[in-house]
């Protein structure tokens, strides 16, 4: 699950302890990919090995006008894809545990997938846990499941949520919203819920040149990042980081206005990087957002 | 399919023009992997791209005593796995071809595979092209599968071949045949599925060091290679250069002698080369016979 | 032949079977080219094999205002140059094709190559194919052959070519044109050799960003496509991706203006990218043209 | 220190949680260095992280009659070698710990280093652990330390430890024991000094091939390893492998023949292995124990 | 000395004869920086050997707001930092130079590579040598020398130099100047020492875009190139890349404004290459300044 | 010319002052070889530039009974194979120059490079430099020469050189001396051409195993060395190291055992490193040589 990596690998170079609750397969294949979330940082305590196979993508790097291109491989046939919720023993897993993030790819996969992604909000929820999802609905990846059913997927879920990130095309097109005003839309889908947080990126494109700005909806209210320039190298994660951002920043009970200035800055150093996975530690970011983007050597 | 790769890579190789027939996925690894056997001089014209996944193999190279290692990935998610027997056009392939050779994998992945090869080789038969056959049995690999229904699956394809592949083990193991005697099992097992040629090669080790050497059974007769000395760098797809070797011999009408030297030189030198897919031109496989395997610098 | 390759690997990416006359070294070398060649998708059936030597360039990259350096190795030594215009067989080689490249080098290089691509037009022209033709004179890599000399191989070949590559410049400063009417001058020259297509790329800079735009004449008037703002990587075969478009453009009888922006939208793609052989496809290209260069992540 | 993380890394690859108490530079190196350990299954909870350097070393490969060459840099700059007694907390860092093994480089490095050193044995001791030690050493490395002093700073170590490895030479060089029969030598170390276990190997050359074997003196017995033929890529490290081995052995409670053959076999595979650190599961010590090291492919 | 071997690969890639004094670990690790210098086209007839450590530093490269990260390595416990004044002959070493460059990190080390500075600069002046230094002086790099005892350092070799290279902030902060006006100021510095040219280089950022600048000092008049867009790869050793056009331009007598156009178009080179050992010619500085930095491809 | 490369290497790594007289292209790629060069320790002072080609070899590693395989590329195009004899101003090349070493290569070039040879040999003998002459001839590089003229060539030659490196078969089948024993055969020749040492390699296999020797004929007597076990990784310049052995031997006056003993073993180090150059230094060999070869680590 890269975005789950993702994520997980940014908290945990933020100086937290992650831990990843996954399956992969019982070879070496498994055994390497477990080396190197530890690599990131990452407990591989919870992982369960079984069956034979991984899900890979393959990046072509893009540049300029180039787009940058990801094919996917098996994501069907992975060990994740094959596990049953009884593979999980969610009590276990969330034994020490203060906040769980769960990624709505988990929806688009297998019944047995969504089955196991709710039950761990049920479970995470009834335990007090802090509980975030991530929509990450992309309509390419889902072309062979109907509207409907993977608008009930999500809504059976987000009762058990309390932190959200999506878009506001994700209340609209997938949870079929009928309300332009974003205010109002972010209201009435938070109280629906009872969600606590809803938060998402953006990238825009002004005279020619990328730039990047978020949100955080609270209370009645969206507060918004100032934008933010992009140059970038592998745009795939954005999300991710600034996901990992929001998270932090709530943790720490930062204002609003911060919180969204880290996110976004986390979320711009990444795309700024080879790989989607982010390494960036507190200090790397508050180095961007102080000397404003412009340090070009730290020594 | 590795196997077939390997095969037709060598026999292009040798001068001989080779087509693949296989199902490829419908993206960009799909052509990548065509543009790769046009590179080893096989033509894809014959390529079928749908579905989205390849199978693919990890290789931890050995040393000495270091054994190398294969890790398998999605066999059964591949494209050609996935395939059905109404998606080849056996007819239309065939057209201008002399001599097809079927790898044995494509009895061992799914009923559908198993059901084209049968139909290919019935083809073939049909319109009297020479057909190959490589037992290409693993017993690692199919565990699920229960020995009768294996056992079968190969006896239904075998009236329609003409050259073999394999080893004494294969027909006193799979097809269960209770004899001893190399001369009569391999004449038994050629009489009662009117085959031309049995052929295998065997690895051997004598005070430490490693040998390879074949047989080829034609007419209540075993002709068998020397024994020649291994040093192995990467020892997969040993018995398909041997088999390509055997193929183009007796295109060529040599001496069976010539042929098996011929074909245990091929596997030799690419067990000396990395990768598994020989690239051997005639002419370096007759250096190597002719300097008996000790010149070591070509100007 | 650089040029000639990148013009039919674009060509052979877009769809087209393309195949390629040249000579290469019968060694190691050769047979290395023509399995590259192959990989891009260009028939090497036609490839001739003699003689040693490959011509080969040294590409220092640039970045921002360092610029990219070219080296040029064996020019004249390499196996094409030493080629006569005897050791092709232009019958046959033209048997099945619709249309003919044919690169202006080749009337640098030397007296042989030069008469054998005048003799390539001819016979082309006799049978009824499209002939056409790229100027691509670089004054710099002809120091050493007056202009008059120079001017006249270029007028004997032009009377049998129907789409000519060039620029404003090609004709004024190397064929002696003394109008500065952009229409006029194209007007004379298409009517002088009976030319049916004149196209040609220009770079320009405006307020320190580069920008791309193209031209193609066609009976007494100018078409013009939008400048495109390059980012490039590497900007070597920017002219034959140029080219690929046109050519597949015209085949395919799009407007002129779909065209031209195809054929600007191909060469940007391709400066974009590292290497000079065009690999896009015609979806990678309207892809682009679609989103206007800003879609930046295709999954 | 190289040679902790070996016995660490081989250790943990056996199945044991395995944690490494020393010191790393606070920087980025430092924490690249332990994302490494964690890589290798090691956990990094233990490293304090103060001062600027690491030591590193570089090695030239060796092939057949050209030695491997190693160069240090930087021993004594490193954060480890400038860390002092009152830097470890070794209460705490033996909470939870059942065996503490110590490197006996440690001894060479600074005097804070060697007091560190025997502190931990002393506290280790004092808490019931089993501790290991290794001599590992190198009079090259100790050129500027006079024998006496040497000597004195092993013997002081000595009395807290249970299981020591190290050679016949360590003992009666470093040592300055004046007994030339093995068992009779070992027998008054191990009663002189209250020691469980003493192991050690040895590579010979006979008839110009290269052969490895163990011993293991407990009680007044030597036991002794079959030898072992080596096909050598890096030979760094083969004590450590060996020793993992007897460490894995003596805590299963296998017998000492089963003990010694498995970590001869554990550091024959990590000696025909690229990089120092051995990554051996149990199962590929068996496989090759079981194959007899004639076992070339494993899929 | 990264920033001394910058500067003197540069020079020789000018066409001068250079030659670096300096100590080298007498190892391996010695000889392979030897070759390197070598190859930079810098003699390594002075180089002492001596000693085990060499200082190393690690470079994450940046891109965009992501900073490039330099981590140094043994500075202090490098050869050339634990070497003596009396290990070094400098009147020798002066046989046949015509100007020495001194680097300022040598007064940061200790205090015997100060003293080490100071005797090569007395010895060489009052052989009549011209004598350049660099200040070099980075704040973060000397934490722990106090101010004056740092401020003296500096005062005692500025007397014996005659090129001088540092910023406004050396003479403000470094050597406590309270005056505001640089034409002042750099008067009042050159006076104080008797020096000759007072030159340094500056980075600034417009509207988001970097850009780079020089100014020299020379008898009560400040020079100053124009601005020029930076597009950096690698911005370490854009002062040295600088200061080696100035000592190129003052050596062959060009004008002041000829000068500093060389030396900033030098280190907007050398910035837009990767590695910070400008190897630029005088050809390719020219051909920069020629073209406006808008030439992207010679051949 | 990669074999008079590697015999200066070798001996500028035995610490002696080399330097190469020859041509190379006057741009970025002759350049570039210099720099290697000087990388190597050779001088590049008395190097020519002038023309555009420099040749180049690929080469195809082999192993086991694979053999390695080069492919020469622009032997007759390069820059020193179009130089003339006029090109070289021998008198100043030769000031401060103690021995010269000519390869025989340059006699199979052109005739113009065969002029320049025998000149270099004529003006270093009038000076009373020592003379050294390899034969290296390759009967598969000069096919299109007759032997009666490469025979000439040699013989013009031989009369101004002291030292000689060869094989019996160069005195056979190029001089045609009939004379089958060995030390008659090289008395007569060295008789003849008044040369003062013939010294030559050998490779032979005895039951599979590759070894070397070589022998040293002076005054009437052949010495010979013992026979090295070789463990081949690229035996290209196995006969330069052998030369530059002798050559340094000869120069040291050792006894002839030990010279023969040292240049056998640079040989065997050489033939057991990647690439052709040797970069063994004199510690290095003698190493070797007394640990006889079984020394696998040096720290």
């Amino acid at each position: 699950m890269g975005t789950g990596v993702n994520l997980l690998s940014s908290l945990a170079h933020f100086g937290y302890e992650t831990s990843i609750l996954t399956v992969l397969p019982d070879n070496p294949i498994g055994k390497k990919a477990a080396a190197d979330l530890r690599k990131l940082g990452i407990s591989d305590r919870k992982i369960i090995y079984q069956e034979h196979n991984i899900g890979s993508f393959f990046v072509e790097l893009g540049f300029g006008p180039r787009p940058q291109r990801v094919t996917y491989q098996d994501r069907l046939s992975s060990a994740f894809s094959k596990s049953k919720v009884e593979d999980y023993d969610f009590e276990k897993a969330l034994t020490g545990v203060d906040i769980v993030h769960i990624c709505g790819i988990a929806l688009s996969l297998t019944d047995q997938t969504r089955k196991a992604a709710k039950k761990l909000a049920q479970v995470a929820q009834a335990r007090n846990k802090i509980v975030c999802f991530d929509f990450n609905y992309r309509i390419s990846l889902n072309s062979d499941i109907d509207h409907e059913t993977m608008k009930k997927r999500y809504q059976e879920i987000l009762p058990y949520v309390d932190i959200v990130f999506g878009s506001k095309r994700d209340l609209t097109d997938l949870l079929d919203y009928q309300i332009d005003d974003e205010t109002e839309l972010y209201k009435k889908f938070c109280v629906e819920y009872q969600i606590n947080f809803f938060a998402g990126s953006r990238r825009s494109i002004v005279d020619g040149e990328k730039y990047f700005e978020g949100f955080l909806f609270h209370h009645d209210k969206i507060y918004r990042s100032s934008k933010h320039k992009l140059n970038i190298i592998d745009r795939i994660g954005s999300g991710d980081a600034f996901a990992s951002g929001i998270i932090c920043g709530l943790l720490e009970k930062w204002t609003f206005e911060d919180i969204l200035e880290f996110a976004v800055a986390n979320s711009v150093l990444a795309q700024a990087s080879m790989n989607d996975t982010p390494i960036f530690t507190k200090e790397d970011v508050f180095g961007y957002i102080d000397s404003d983007g412009s340090n070009d050597l730290i020594r």
